[in-house]
């Protein structure tokens, strides 16, 4: 007989991971029906593309879908949309959901589970942060909601927290013609860089019209009699809005699992094995899986469990999970921390350890900022790009690295992510074979630059 | 006393040495005098920035060049240029050389000697190759010639050899408003690329209004009776030619190596260890270096020696030269054959064995070609990209990757070869922590997504 299969969460982890699971089993001949469950109206979706598509970039959230519910059906699974799972018995082996379009609860049997619940935005703990107007962009209906906000009579717009979803939201409403303020505790914004970089991002911010006000906390959100949104205030003064865009970060949505005693790490992500199994060490929670932005993932280079809520590996690791359920063998080995954005036309991108990460972590470090271009200097189109490498001392073994630059910087990053997950120190990675012509590269690429600078300081 | 140091040949391998070896000596406190000779005008130029001299992309000859004969005498290089070393003694250790713009010979005695003679271009060996018209581009003086030649009334151009250079030609000469006619031997253009991605090289030189003609062998290139080229007669017929472009392909400049005695490779280059001095396997030949253009590299993926005439080798591998020279240490680990350039708006790269490469060294193999794009697909700009991933049967292991696309297609070469060099199978790559982010990428890079369909096949 089949083994029954409920998937929470239809979107890229959850998704992938039931779409792998029926390729594999096809393949293996391990039967199986799988439901899939998700509160939202959507599945298969680029969160990610929100910001562009309230800039406008994209003309509607058909677009952000990679496939829709009517293809995971005509795919053979059984998909429920504004389907909401409120209840979890792992030792009866159901889980319970709420159809909100139905408004019927009922069980959902099943002999495997996966849990692929995504993360939530962070609300700052301050009065009216859960006002009208204050919005998290996490889901496509969150951005749905944005958009259908912004249509409105909206002028001036606040966003709390200068990261990532800050600041390609801030961009985006620029770009729509409102007036932005940025609000960041940090010294600069983009944290996930050193400040030294993060200036050069500050800048670009302010170029582009945005007020970016840095080294202040929120604390409150001031409501009108309707309970929307009027006003930031902080300690640095009050900041009016009619709209305010929180990008203070998520967290993993794991109440559910939480409060089946599923094991959790610090993060509050659920802790998984490399195959997607939820595991608590070595202990394997049987016929439980996890992937995405709910579960933490091993960090090759902090040599830590961390959280890290990107499409790409709730990708990569749904597709390794239903490997594995359908009864084949996959593994997801890890992150090293790569990620990069854009802010107007400034590229930045980061890997493993900032200098600050390392200094933190109590490591003997040696930090080189190399500037170069991104072409021949002398070709036309040649762009200045800023390149930080992190070594340990003495050996040089790499780090991390920060990019920051215009057209053709960013994706540099890839080839430092590939030398940190490789362990190479730097002295190695300046003397590889990487592609050089005028058009593409000066003769020794940026990236190799800096390494070299690091070698020889070493 | 300080030891002398003669090095010939005074472009990017040559200065990069001297340099190099100065500033490690002024560490090490060892004394040298270095004199360096060279039969042209310029030293420390960019030759592959040739072709956008000739399209106009660069004004002049002087921003090609990284580093003047004034800056490196300033740095204490003993530098005599239009000097051409012309005969060579080991035993006694003296070069001798001509100048000639005073028209004197002179014979320098060396304790060390740096060979840093470069590549020549390959003539065919038909009637007519050394008409006056027909050009190779190999130094910037050749540069310098044909654009003096092309200012005179040129207008039916013939490219010979349909490689990096030839295609950079004809672009370049096409942009200048002449006709142009590519021939070539082989089925498509750009034989470094399996034909079935030369196909899309072979539709980008006809888009930009070039000629392409296959599978076809010069016969002979004909002259007027002042032996200047009229036209290139070969077996599909007669193409009339006021200017004669061969990309043909370079051969090491070994003559005066060759006839002292030191050791060459199957392809004329000097064998070296990875130290940069010359040496016949473990036999080290005391106190002569090379490097750049003249040489032979390690390839890490055919696991055989190559000619790879390229500017960044040559920097890296001077590099190296010097700091070994200079009393330091330092070490060139070789190649995987990395190579880019665009065609027009098409960029193409690759890395490591072609599937032609792999099946003629009779390797077991798949290979796998994915479409895909370059951003993600709903991001404007996105841009069609094209991966073929050679890999080892059964286990995986990367032999080599091509990519054809059009903006931001080429530079993702890098993660490739740096895979390659850390011996990664096609399924680890598929798995690594590149970035993403949808004005970058899609959610899996391309290179990711051929690497996994070849994960998947095998």
């Amino acid at each position: 007989m089949a083994e029954r299969v409920v998937v929470i969460g239809a979107d890229a982890a959850g998704m992938s991971a039931a779409s792998q699971a029926l390729r594999t089993a096809e393949r293996t001949g391990r039967g199986l029906d799988v439901v899939a469950v998700d509160r939202g109206h959507w599945t298969s979706y680029s969160a990610c593309g929100i910001p562009y598509w309230v800039a406008g970039d994209v003309a509607g959230p058909h677009q952000l879908v990679a496939r829709t519910p009517e293809e995971h059906r005509a795919n053979g699974i059984d998909l429920r949309l504004l389907t909401e799972a409120v209840e979890l018995d792992l030792d009866a082996g159901w889980v319970e959901v709420v159809d909100h379009a139905a408004g019927r609860r009922e069980r959902l049997g099943f002999d495997q589970l996966v849990l692929a619940t995504g993360a939530a935005p962070i609300r700052p703990d301050v009065p009216g942060a859960d006002a009208t107007g204050v919005f998290g962009v996490q889901t496509l209906d969150d951005g749905g909601a944005v958009i259908r906000y912004l249509a409105r009579d909206v002028r001036r717009a606040v966003v709390v927290g200068a990261g990532y979803i800050g600041l390609e939201m801030a961009e985006a409403m620029v770009r729509r013609g409102l007036a932005v303020t940025v609000v960041d505790r940090s010294p600069e914004p983009m944290t996930t860089l050193d400040p030294d970089l993060g200036r050069q991002v500050h800048e670009a911010m302010e170029g582009m019209g945005i007020d970016v006000v840095t080294e202040t906390d929120v604390e409150k959100f001031e409501i009108d009699g309707d309970g929307v949104v009027r006003a930031v205030i902080t300690d640095a003064g009050i900041f009016d809005a009619d709209v305010v865009v929180l990008g203070t970060g998520v967290r993993p949505a794991t109440e559910l699992a939480r409060a089946a005693g599923l094991p959790l790490g610090a993060t509050r992500g659920l802790r998984v094995d490399d195959g997607m199994r939820v595991a608590d060490g070595d202990r394997v929670v049987d016929g439980v899986w996890a992937a995405g932005d709910c579960v933490e993932a091993w960090d090759r280079v902090r040599r830590d469990w961390v959280h890290v809520p990107l499409g790409t590996h709730a990708n990569k690791q749904g597709r390794v999970l239903g490997t594995n359920l359908g009864g084949g063998s996959a593994r997801f080995p890890g992150v090293v921390g790569t990620a990069l954005t854009k802010v107007c036309d400034l590229e930045l991108a980061r890997t493993g350890l900032t200098e600050d990460d390392a200094r933190a972590a109590g490591l003997d470090i040696i930090a080189v900022t190399a500037e170069s271009t991104t072409r021949s200097g002398y070709f036309p189109g040649a762009m200045p790009i800023t390149v930080k490498v992190v070594a340990e001392r003495p050996g040089g073994r790499l780090l991390g690295v920060q990019i920051v630059g215009r057209d053709g910087s960013a994706k540099r990053i890839d080839v430092c992510a590939l030398a940190l997950w490789n362990e190479m120190t730097a002295a190695e990675l300046a003397m590889t074979d990487l592609s050089y012509a005028p058009p593409f590269s000066p003769v020794w690429d940026p990236v190799q630059i800096a390494a070299r600078k690091v070698a020889d300081r070493l």
